[in-house]
Order: C-alpha cells, then structure tokens, then sequence
C-alpha cells in the first residue's frame, strides 16, 4: 500500500495534474513550449505576490535559502541589514548575510511569539538600515508576522525591505505593493503546491536599481545575471543564463493554471478554513499549539506541543498510519512538538484525516487526549 | 503531434521510466523512500565519478553552473585560481571566482581548439596557483580536454585540481580518483539523462579538509553546510539543511538504477558510438565539425559550421520536421553553427533520425549539401 | 482542486503506482515486457482465486459482465441453469442465460437478503442442473452469499458451478479449490484496484474439458479461442487470438506485485477493517444499511438506505466536498440508497473521510443525523 | 535503455499526451469528467468516420474483433451473409458469423490480392443477401479494398453493408455517410493511437433500426444494450449498461482533441507521405511487398517479404536496435514475411529509422540488401 497522505512543510501534496505536467520527455530549454510556461508563471507570480507590473517577477533554480540569499544582490559591501527573526527561517537570514561583508543586527521573538511591530519600528528609528529581512510565516513554530502593520511603521524609516513569503505565499493575504515591500520572496514546493526546485522572486523598482556589479552577491544568485533572462523569457523570446528547471517550470505553469481557475481569494479561505479545522481538533484532543495567541496563527503551518509522547514516535507512528507529519525543528522546543503542515491542495478530508489519526496514534503513545473529540470538533467546524 | 526528438545538450530526451519514478504526489523530504534514494544516488555517483570511498559525493540543488560557484568552498581570502579555458563554460569559471577575493589567471584556447597539456604544465610551474579549474567537454564547441594528460602533468604542482564534467559524466571516462582529480562535478540535465534541477560532486579528502568557516564561499552553495546532511542521508538517516529537490531525486535514483544495469562501460561506449555516427553524417554531408582535430572530439556535443545557411533558420526549420537542436553559443562563432547534443539515453535510431532531418532542411535551406550522403555514411559506419 | 476520494464500486480509487505502470508508449503485444506481464499475472491469478494448478486462469478483455458471459462457453444447446440471484447482479445471470438456446431457472432474495444455501440445495435436489451460477458479493446491494456453505451443500448435484466473484475477489476469502468451484470470475477495476478492461476467471479441469464446438458460446467471449494464448503467454511465448488489453495488462501485473508484497490474507483483513469503520459510522450517524444482517455484510459494498435525503442530491453533494459515491441501482429501492464502495487500496483514512463528508452533507440535507457521532464510531472502532 | 520505436499493427506508439491523459486515480464512471470525455469522444467518432447526425456511434469495451462480433447485433435467425476476404481478418467475419445461426458465403483474394468490386457484384446479383461485410485494410497483408467502388456497385442490391476499418479509421478516408455504409467500425488502439481496449463504431438508421430482441446476438456485445447508454452519455447523462473503459476513454478523448487539432486531412496525409516512404526504402533496399499492386497499398501496414532471412530472426534482431515489428500472420505466407505498422503518431522520422535499422539487420541476417539505398531512397522521396 503506497497511499499516504503527506503534511510537510514542503514538499507537500501534490495534484497529480501537477506532477504529469512534468512528463516532458523531449522538450528543451530552447522550445517554444518551455518559453510560454516561463512568460505565463512569470505574469501569474505578479498577481501572486499583489505585486503591478513595475515589480520585476523571478523564477530561479534553487529553493527559499536560495531565493533568500539572492537578496544580496542588492547589497553593498558595508551595507546594514535588520533581521526580525520569529525561529530558525528568521534566524536563517542572519546566517546567509553574515556570510557577506555588510553589518547584521536581528530582533528576536521568543518561539511561539513574533516581534512585535513596534520593536522593529523602535529599532529602525534609531538606526538607518538598508534592508529590513523578515519572515511572513516561521515555517519552524508556524508563527505569522502582522507583515502589513511593521511596514506601515516602518516603510519611511529603511531603503528595503524584504519578506520571506515561503510559508504564506498562495495561502495568506500577500500584497508586496500595497504595503511597500521590496522583495517578497517564495519556493515552489510550498503553498505553491509544486515539487521543490525553484525560488520566486518579485523586485520592486528601488530593488531592481540596486542590482549592479558593485553588489555583494556571487554569481549563481546574482539576480542581475538573471534579470534579462526572465524579460526576455516573459516577452516570449528564448534566452540562457544557467540551465533553469524545465520540467518543474511546466508544473510551476499548471499549478498557476490551476489557481488561477480557483481563484487567490478562494485559495487562500481554503487554506483558512483548512488551518481553523486543524486547530479545532488538535485543541478538542486537548492539545496546544506552538503559536501562543491567535494572531500568531498561520494559514500553512501548526506546531503541536507533546506532553508526553515523544515526538520522534509519533511521527514513525503516524507513517504506520499513512499519515506524514514534519519534526520540529526549533532547538528551543526540540522533541517536544511536531509540525502539521497544511498547505497547497489541501481541503477538509486531509483535516479530518490527519485529526484521526493523530488521536488514534497519540493514544497510544500515552498522551493524554480524547478519542472522538478531535474529530467531532472538526465536524462542528466544518458544519 | 507532439513527437520530437530532441537532440540538446541539457535538458536532453529523458526515457520515461526515469520521469514517472518522479511521480510523487505524497513524499515528504523525511520519508524513508527519499532517504534510501538519496544513500542509493549518493553511494552510486562515486562509481559514476570514478572516486572511491576516500571521496565524499554532493548531490545540492541547482545545476552545473551553481556547482562550479559551490567550489568556492575550498578557496580562502587571497588564493589564486587558474582557469583553463576552451569556450563559453571555461570563461564561466573565471566570471564565478571574479566575484570572490581570489586572484584568477586564465589560458584560453581558440574555438575548435583546446589548451595544450603542455600550456597547463608551464603555467603551473611559474606559478603556485591554490586551484586549477578546466572543463572536460566544453558545451559551447564540444571540444574535449585530454583531462588525464593535464592532470598527469600538474598534480604536484598545484594544491586542487577541478573539473568541469558537465558535458562529460557519464559519457565519458571519467576516473577521478586515478587521475587525482580534487573536485569532479556535472549536472543532472547533461549525460545523466534526467531533468535540471541537481549539480553533483566527488570532493577528494584534500577538498574536503578545505571546507571551513574561512572560506570565501556564500551560504547555500558553501559545501560545508552541505557536508553533514549528505553523510547523514548516505548512512539512511534523515537530514536537513535546506530542502532538497525531492522529486528529482527519485529520477536520478532511477537513471543511476538504468545506468548500473547497462554498465558504465557500456554506456560509454554507446556515446561514443552515437557520436561517431553523428559526425560521419555531418562530414558526408559536406559540412565541418567545430572541434578541429579528432584528438577534440567528444562523445557528447557536436557543433556544426554552416557555410550559407543561417543558424536560427534551420533550428526553426528542424522542429517543424520534429527535431530540437541547441543554438551555438560561442560569441566568436556567433550565427555560424549551432550544436547536436547527443547524451542521455541516446541510440542510433537518433543519430540516422537526426541526420536524416538535417539533409532535407539544410538543403531546403540553400546549404550545399548532398541529400542521401549523409544517411548512406551513418549506415556504413554501423554495419 | 482536482483531489477527490473516491469510493465507488468499480472504477475505484487506483494506486498512481498501478496506473503509471501502463504508460509504455513503445511496448506492442508481441514484446517479451508484455508476455512477461501476462505470464506472472496468470500465473497470481491462481492464487488470487484460491486455485491450484489443475485450474486455467484466463485474462481477456472486457470486464465482469463479459466474464459473466463466456461462461456459455462451457454449455450446449439444451442444459439447465439455475441461477441464485440476489439482485441487480444476479438477475444479469439470467439475462447473460436468455440469450442463449439454454433453460434457465432463478431462485431471488428479497434487497437486503441472500438465497439460503438450504433453498439453493433443495433446488437442485429436485431437478438437475448443468451449471449453478451464484454471485459472492450483489454490489447492487453489498450483499454476501455464504458460497462456501452452498458449494459444501450441491457440489455432488450439480455438474458445474460458476460463482461472479466481482466484488468480493481480492476482498474476501475466495477458494475455488477448496470449495471446488469450476468458475470464479472477477473483473479488474474492482477490489483489484485497475482501471476497468479485463475479465479475470480460472476454470477448473471439469469447466475446461466442457470447452468445444459444440458450445453455445459466440467468438469472442468463448474461452475455447482464448484458451491457447493463455496457456502459451503463461509459459513466456507469444501468441495472439484477439488484441490483449496490453496498457492494463501491465497495470494489473502491477497490482499483483503489490497484493504479493502486502501478502493476500493482510489484504483481505484490511478490506474487512474498512468495511466495519464504514459500517460503524454509517450506523452511529442513525442510517440503515442495506444488508439486512451482519452474515450478509461484505467487505467490499455498503449500501445506505436513506429516511429523507434524496439519493440524487446526497451524490451531487459529496461531490463538492470532494467524495464520489456511486448511485443505488436495485429497481426495488430506486431513490432511496446509496452504494459506498470499499475495495482496492483502501485504508481506515478514507473511512474517516467517508463518515465526515456523509455527517456534513445529509445534515445539510435534512437527514436526521449526529453529526460527529459517526466520525467518534469510527474512531472508537479503529482505537 | 528502455527507448524503442514500435512500428506495429497495435498497440502502436502511443503520444504520452494521449498516455498521462488515462492517470486518473479517483475518477468514477458517474463522474461528470467522464460523461464529458465520452459526450465528446462520440460525437467526434462521427466526424471520424465521416457519417453524419443520422448515424448512432458507439464506444464498447474491448477492440475489433468485438465489435465485428457486435454487428451480429442487425442479424436474425436465417440472415445471409455474403463476407469479402483478403486474409485472415476477412475470414474472420466468416469465423464469427459461424458461431451464429446465419448462412454465411465468403469471396475471397489470393494474399496481397483484394476481392475486385466486380466480383462482389456479381456474387450479390445472383443471390439476395441481409449483410455484406468487407475489410477496408487487410492488417495481415496490408492490402486495401476500394470501398467506395464496392458499395457504389452494390449498395442497391443488398440490405446493410458493414466495413470492417480497424487498419483504416484515422489514416485512410472513410466516408460512412457518402458510401452509405450501414456500420463501419475500428478499436482504439490502431490508426487512432489509443491503447487497446475499446471498439469504436457508427450504425447507420438502417442498421439501429434492426437492433431488436429478436437479433441473434448475445448480451454484453448486443449493441441494442448499448444503444441508451451510448444516446444518454452523449447528452452529457451519466448511464449504466457495463463498465467502460473509464481511463481509456479519456486517452482515446485526448486523441481526438489531438486530431481535431491536426486537422483530419492532415492526418491522412501524414500517414500517405509516411507510408510512401516506407515503400521506397522497401523497394530500394531490394525487397518486395507483399500488397501486389499500387492501388492494393494502404497507408497503414506494409507486408514486407523476406527471400533469404527468417522472418523470426528479423523480428528479434530488430528488437536488440531498438524496433518492435509485427509478425506476419497470413498462413499462407508463414515465415516469409514480416509487418510494418505505421499508423497512429507516425512521421517521417519513425520511416528512417525503421529503415535504416531493417538495412543493417536484414544485411546481417544474409538478406540481399544494400545498405544505404533504402534510406537514401526515403531521403530522395521527402526531398
């Protein structure tokens, strides 16, 4: 028996109309066929990110630490960045910048909490900063940042801003022009719900002008090696910088074929609905979640906290069950919690699903819940 | 119809047994299917690099060119490069370490040509250079750099030897362990047969022992982060750094599969024989071949000079005939050729396929030709 | 969002590991990948119906109903049929029978009930029949026959027996030695779990040796032309009478590899495992099932009997939260059940899903149910 | 190395298109996706074989010889047949009318040789006859009758005419209407480049209007059980007689929509230019074919006849280069001749290759060839 139902963090569950769209034995970086998906994923990853046409779209090889630290292509040597870290994705912005000659200072939540809007704006009114990095969704707690309030207070206090989107694009209410950022950033294999293999990128105006020799980044990441390949190919004409992921671009297409036939909205109140579902049973089990208050809860992720159980058992257990769970993996909380990924082409079944077995399994592992209550808890969400 | 033949140099035709093993819609990068295709690709790419158990195998996403750039892992601050350079990929080389502190020197050869052993030799012994990187089969020209020579030549004169098997691995004979090559590394598009998304490499314990804080190298392309999680995942245990391209994986993990039941050998020789045929067909045709001297020749990329037709018209006019072949890249060429891939899974039907369409559209095409030549010297060549 | 469960009575939700195995765009029925397929699926098709080797296993195209019909292959003009019937199913004997210069008789159950084996034995003690043709599992109703308990009671009275074993092959315990059975039948998409395409039947040496001229049979559906291709691709040679479904051939070989790999006696307990969630939570939700006692529930069918729902709307409904159900077809409950199919790679995660969807969707429709009484069954069931 | 081109009477080489179309894991016939797939399939089978409104098509589980057995569906107890043979599917009718009580009167050609129209005249001039039933391309032989003189001169003198297209629909013109042709059927998986599994057939109101009880025909292919379902799937209702082939159908929907796009014409042109250069690289090579004159040739299978070689030895030795023949089947041409199958998604590449490959082996089987002048023949001809 091969079904299995997998909620990750990434890669997550696929539509198989996605994953066939990759079944492209004889088609080549040159083809027209290859040009039109890269110029209609390009276009779609605007609307994606509530980004206009003065935002320049990126689809690179890699994945979000890559699309992370190609936001170096927009620093100078001596350059100062802010990181607000809510876990270990924030934490990993001020790993990749110390890797680069520019001055890292970072502001960090306690987990299952974020950094207040407020603490970022005392901090960039007492010092000029070229790049505020932030995280949207920490996809190690399942903590979302109010991305919206700290640019408003901010926006006018630092030349850049950043956001790593890789938990909550296609799942959360994304708006990079509306609330001023510069650079939100996301991979495929996430809310995207396509295989990993890619990072996406939009650059507002003031971004793309920091793109130059002069900035700080290497060659593979360099966004301004890439920015005349992703202008041609959104014009329809082949170009080549570094071999980009062919096959994974034709699904990258139809899984924007797909979400624009849903629509953004109805997506992201499917991911909503989703989430309340699983928090609902993973509460009426009797259970409690990383994220300490409900304006830290997140669309695509859900840290749950183990009393007993050991976390590395349930997740051996679960598989037995045909359930795939993601670890934890916030030293702060390490073997006490495991992740429930919810995002991508997830709906109400996976909800139920996951919640049963969870149950079943945490019973048996002697955690302390309620058999039948999780479940009934998601029915009475859901009617 | 939507039946072609693509005759690229990456990505190339993939058989199909390769692409559906990536038709996954449930796998998680912690599930035990990935991990063992992960140990299973990791402990095969040794023998596919001809490394021993002395070497350590990197499988990272991106693909070639964010290979060459992972390089940068061994250098330090001040450490000086020599690039030898037959075309576009050895030029790229020295555009990746021009942007880290490293000091580089470059020999080029001409277009058709390669740099001579010799050259190498007397360059090394004037001065210490920390890395000598070269290419083995330059994509641009499909011209081969008589690898064992060079190395024979310079071992002990030099700290690190690197190359560039791109266009090569699994194609080719590669021996890095006998040649004492430091770092050998290709791409997954190219002679592996499967689609882009994966760079690999064999780092000798020498390499290896240069992975360090100190080095120049960025954060997602720095080996050293890399390091533990391919160990970890060699030995069946999960690992993270950043998300691997999991999908892909179970691809490679197939082609490796293919590639042990046909034998390395055997493949080798199939591209050669293919090879073979498509440059008996070309020749009769009447045309030249890019590399100037059989000595060049490699078993992989062809380039063909035109003497009147334009090259972007017979790249158009072959796919109408159900044909895709690759654009000629090298500026001092540009226009005047373009390039026949010939890697993967590859067989002689392709190559009389591939001559046949070239006859009738370069004839079409005003290019003097003698239609029915080229066909007849295919045939004879494998009789 | 194409993700969708579905628990129908044929086509069933089939593994993707099953269904990629047919996608051979270069394999014709004379290539040994194909006699290899078939060879192996012959020869499990014996085990799979609890058979030895005195019986024929045959594949032929078509599906249950074609089966159905090529048992005229064993009669001549004149013999005596007795059919037991137990509904939509069962009456199909009968109708396959009047087609045919053959007397037939038929002894119905009410919807709901089977004939009693005492019934079935008092018939052929007063008359003699040719051949007793009884269906395993009704899926019009979900009903089970005791077929052992009936054989064990007319095996010396009758000449040969035929059991449909649609829906219970590859779900319940079928031996057809033992119980000494001359033909089971089976079709592929049911709980083999393959798209529909073949008929499967193993005939023992009696049901062989009836094959002839003389038979009543036509052409195509008379075993008498098949018999040969079977024995020869069973022994890995070539052969042809008509075209072999080649594409599900492979798909089937497939699903036999997995049913070996999860052992036949796991697979039925799994099924039985299903059937009783399923059974649990329809029951605590309030409704009714169709089966009338528990001896006549079936591991693979369940029939749910509706108080005020309209069957039409309870079908179109789940359909929009993901499920497909299949529609009741008895003429003698028209409108008032629906049918949960059970079988092929089923598992307790889709019960939960099943139950969840039904609570919602009659609740919304104005059957009194608890929601969340069902799903807690479930749960309690599989705690 | 699994690559192979399959050059055979079918399962022909199948588009992966058309292939991934069939991966549905969770589709039911009740589904609306399927009830579209068949609405469309039947209406396009229409265009296909060129009748019109006035036509009823039909999609019935299984491939040709099923449903040249359905059109004992029109016959009554006492029917004369008159069957026009040009090999071993010709006597094929005979074979299947003879398990039916109907007098049937066969004519028949010497192998490569068709029954000239005058013949069929004059045999139904002197006799009155229900059904004539002809063979448009003999797939042992390759040789096509001329329908359209045939049914010109008999139309007036006998009942219904049936034509057997199932080496022709697809690739040849076929003008049901314009012929007058009561029934002109074909399987999936010849010119129309679908896997095996589904007979595909238009009646004409003549031929519906004899679907009765009465017809001696049997159940599952009594095409009077057909006919609602087929009228009702049509008008977008879901309908139930037996199972579909659920997954076929949406190959054989993703056919037609490929050929809608190609155009119809264009399609029979592909297959005339591909069968044009089949026969010239026969020809030049130095072997005949087995269809004895120009207007006997089809665009479908060539009969290739062998002087020295084993057609068994050719068979297998062009398996080990990649290409899957067909074997020859006519007895009374046993061992001496071998098929080309070129129907379906066929060009002028698979010619070549089929060409080349055949020169090698037939030269190293001792066969009278000259290498080199079959493909420069094929060359010359697309020149």
């Amino acid at each position: 028996m091969t079904r299995k139902l997998l909620m990750h963090v990434g890669p997550v569950t696929i539509d198989y109309d996605v994953l066939v769209a990759g079944l492209r034995g004889d088609t080549g970086f040159t083809s027209q066929e290859f040009i039109d998906a890269m110029s209609f994923s390009l276009k779609y990853l605007r609307r994606l990110m509530g980004a206009d046409e003065t935002y320049q779209p990126f689809i690179i090889p890699g994945g979000g630490t890559s699309a992370m630290e190609s936001v170096a292509s927009v620093l100078r040597r001596g350059d100062k960045v802010l990181v607000v870290s809510n876990g270990v994705f924030g934490d990993r912005w001020k790993a990749i910048f110390n890797r680069y000659p520019v001055a890292v200072d970072i502001i960090k939540a306690n987990p299952g909490e974020y950094v207040k809007p407020e603490e970022v704006e005392e901090k960039v009114s007492e010092e000029k900063y070229t790049l505020v990095a932030m995280t949207h969704v920490e996809t190690s707690t399942g903590v979302r940042e109010p991305i919206q309030e700290v640019t408003k207070r901010i926006r006018d206090k630092v030349d850049l801003i950043a956001v790593d989107g890789v938990s909550s694009v296609g799942a959360e209410t994304v708006k990079a022009k509306d609330y001023q950022v510069d650079i939100y950033l996301t991979a495929s294999q996430k809310a995207i719900g396509v295989p990993p293999g890619a990072g996406l990128l939009v650059l507002s105006e003031r971004a793309v002008s920091r793109l130059s020799d002069e900035s700080v980044a290497g060659y593979y990441l360099n966004l301004k090696n890439w920015i005349d390949v992703m202008r041609n190919l959104e014009e329809g004409k082949g170009s080549y910088f570094a071999t980009l992921p062919v096959h994974l671009i034709f699904m990258l297409s139809k899984a924007f074929e797909l979400m624009e036939k849903e629509g953004l909205e109805n997506r992201i109140k499917r991911h909503e609905k989703v989430a309340k579902g699983i928090r609902a049973g993973i509460e009426s089990m009797g259970l409690d979640i990383v994220a300490k208050r409900p304006e830290a809860y997140s669309n695509t992720v859900t840290g749950v906290l183990l009393k007993k159980a050991n976390a590395g058992d349930v997740l051996r257990e679960v598989i037995s069950e045909g359930l795939e769970l993601a670890p934890g993996v916030h030293p702060a909380l390490a073997g006490k919690y495991f992740r429930i990924g919810h995002m991508g082409w997830v709906n109400p079944n996976d909800v139920i699903t996951t919640i049963a077995v969870l149950e079943r399994v945490l019973k048996r592992l002697g955690e302390p819940v309620n058999v039948g209550e999780g479940v009934r808890a998601v029915q009475l969400t859901y009617s």
